[in-house]
């Protein structure tokens, strides 16, 4: 087995876990490799709080062999030297002698020094820095790297990216195949959508996650409504405030509330300027209290302000199949400000799928 | 071999004719399946004025059996029944007392007629209007049953919907491979390229076709000059007025001009109003002067126009990875009307394809 073979064979094992399971924690995959260059053992990261990759492939191998001091550990991604919930792998695979440990991606986390643990240890290490194992992880990187959840922008357009007619009637840019695609694949994945008070109070939005069979499930939301529109009384039967027994509603204001909250709502306090909510000022409180990837379904004008600011991690973008051709209609994106070209914001596409005759194309944000 | 199979076949059969060496005529695809059901003839229509698909596949039938009275012809447009570059091929199929012929779609020129003659002679008639086979001869159709030429739109954004930053700087937005298919797979195979004055001079254009050795191949290019402003002296070392040998400049102006005209420079007069050209009274003419595929590059203005005006027939949409987050930067599409969301412009997606990390998205316009 080559070592880009083993490699693409660790981040695949990885994969098996479901982020919703793991979140915070990364995707993990590991396989010790003996001499003869068989695989003898391989695990992958399955649960929060459960047996990291490594001691799975290396109890595996155990049990076919009580020497790997001729075995190599590929890694996805660096192993841990600390005690986190589990103790660290790093001292077992010293532990086990282990002969070469080759590790995919490196760890943000400056706790995690484990390169320079196990090269103590007279262990031979090598490190990759593979793209896959890098993306694979994108959003543990960024919680981990700039102390913020990842953030996932979401906009359905026209052709001439519009979101809405003249008179903002939106519904229905996208078809019925991408909504419930919305559900399925970017609603499930997160731990709370991210929304302005505006688009609660005009969409009449609930934010559910409605499966194709009908059923709903709750989600966390959070919203910026900066002078707490939302909890005047003329509001109190919008969609949004569902009865909620999982979930709970997260409100981004600028000032301490002096009313009592209903139940399941709960604010934090951010600094706003005239363009809106600066996201620095929130961003680590939110990933703090368990938000670590967040969906925003929002107007043009949030979508915007993020890419403004710099923290806009990926995007999915649903094309519809028409043309408005009138320059009145409410564009996707833009604020006004003047961006010379070589000024733009640079994306990378991960994926392109076509569903139905609506096409979903998803980037990523290529940060500075 | 079954109805669908037998259509799959005439229609990869018709796809092997190059398409510059037919145009204005369409593709055709014939065979002729014995009682056994197996294929006994097959041919295509391969050059203008040179025999149709069913003329070779029944020659190639004859010389296997000369009896084709329980013979099936399969053909994937209606075979022609009156006199042009070549005799009637209903004539051919009568003559050798062709059982029954399958039509995959109907020849919209009233004077090809040769279901009745067919049926009329006691040949048993089917026809399938197979959507592939239709689409196939888009612009054959255009041409006849519009008396206009087929045009294709051609438009590279971000993904934001920009042509070009609000200074109007615009190069580049696509990547180099994008901007190399447009000559390999656009300009080649169009009889001219339409487009502006304003874009002629803005962009120093001489929209040759550069292939990939750097090899120049001239084009007619047809030109939107209203008061033959590129006629002016300063203009006259501009990049579109190369030396010609094979190709000619179209100036389209509101009056017919009084000056000696440049050595391969024609004009025609079209009517204009406060919007541009009107399409209608200039597309017939253009269609009789041999242009029956046009493809469009130009700016926001004329693709808008032409949607407007409802003559846009294609859509190549290239779009960039990048952002300008600018409302002032130059939309791809719009006019200043009021468009409702239920009056939008419907399209069909043909095909998706990714260009380094360009998207391509190729759409035929839904027209009425």
């Amino acid at each position: 087995m080559k070592k880009n073979e083993a490699i693409d064979y660790c981040i695949n094992l990885a994969k098996n876990a479901i982020e919703n399971d793991i979140r915070p924690n990364p995707f993990v995959g590991a396989i010790i490799v003996d001499q003869a260059n068989q695989v003898i053992g391989e695990g992958f990261h399955q649960k929060l709080g459960g047996p990291h990759a490594e001691v799975y492939a290396i109890e595996q191998a155990l049990q076919k062999t009580t020497d790997l001091s001729q075995a190599t550990l590929y890694v996805s991604l660096e192993p841990c030297s600390h005690f986190g919930k589990t103790p660290p792998c790093a001292d077992l695979i010293i532990q086990h002698k282990i002969k070469k440990v080759v590790i995919a991606s490196l760890d943000p986390n400056p706790k995690v020094a484990s390169v320079e643990k196990l090269m103590a240890a007279g262990i031979e290490v090598e490190v990759v820095n593979d793209s896959t194992a890098t993306l694979l992880n994108a959003g543990f990187f960024t919680n981990q790297l700039k102390k913020r959840p990842f953030y996932i922008l979401k906009s359905a357009s026209t052709i001439d990216g519009k979101i809405a007619d003249y008179a903002k009637n939106s519904q229905w840019i996208s078809n019925a195949a991408s909504r419930q695609f919305v559900h399925d694949h970017l609603r499930s994945n997160v731990d709370a959508i991210l929304t302005t008070y505006k688009t609660v109070i005009q969409d009449k939005a609930s934010l559910t996650i409605r499966n194709t069979e009908g059923g709903i499930q709750e989600t966390n939301v959070i919203i910026i409504d900066k002078d707490l529109e939302l909890l005047e009384k003329q509001y109190e039967n919008l969609p949004i405030f569902y009865p909620r027994s999982l979930s709970k509603i997260i409100l981004i204001t600028a000032h301490t509330p002096s009313i009592q909250l209903p139940e399941n709502v709960e604010c934090i306090t951010g600094l706003f300027d005239e363009q809106g909510l600066l996201f620095s000022s929130v961003s680590e409180t939110i990933l703090e209290m368990g938000y670590y990837k967040i969906l925003t379904e929002a107007g043009s004008q949030l979508n915007s302000s993020m890419i403004h600011q710099n923290i806009a991690d990926e995007l999915y973008w649903f094309i519809a199949p028409s043309i408005l051709n009138d320059l009145n209609a409410l564009p996707m994106l833009g604020l006004d400000q003047f961006c010379a070209l070589d000024k733009k914001v640079q994306l990378s596409l991960i994926e392109t799928k076509v569903i139905d005759e609506d096409v979903l194309l998803h980037y990523r944000f290529n940060q500075i």
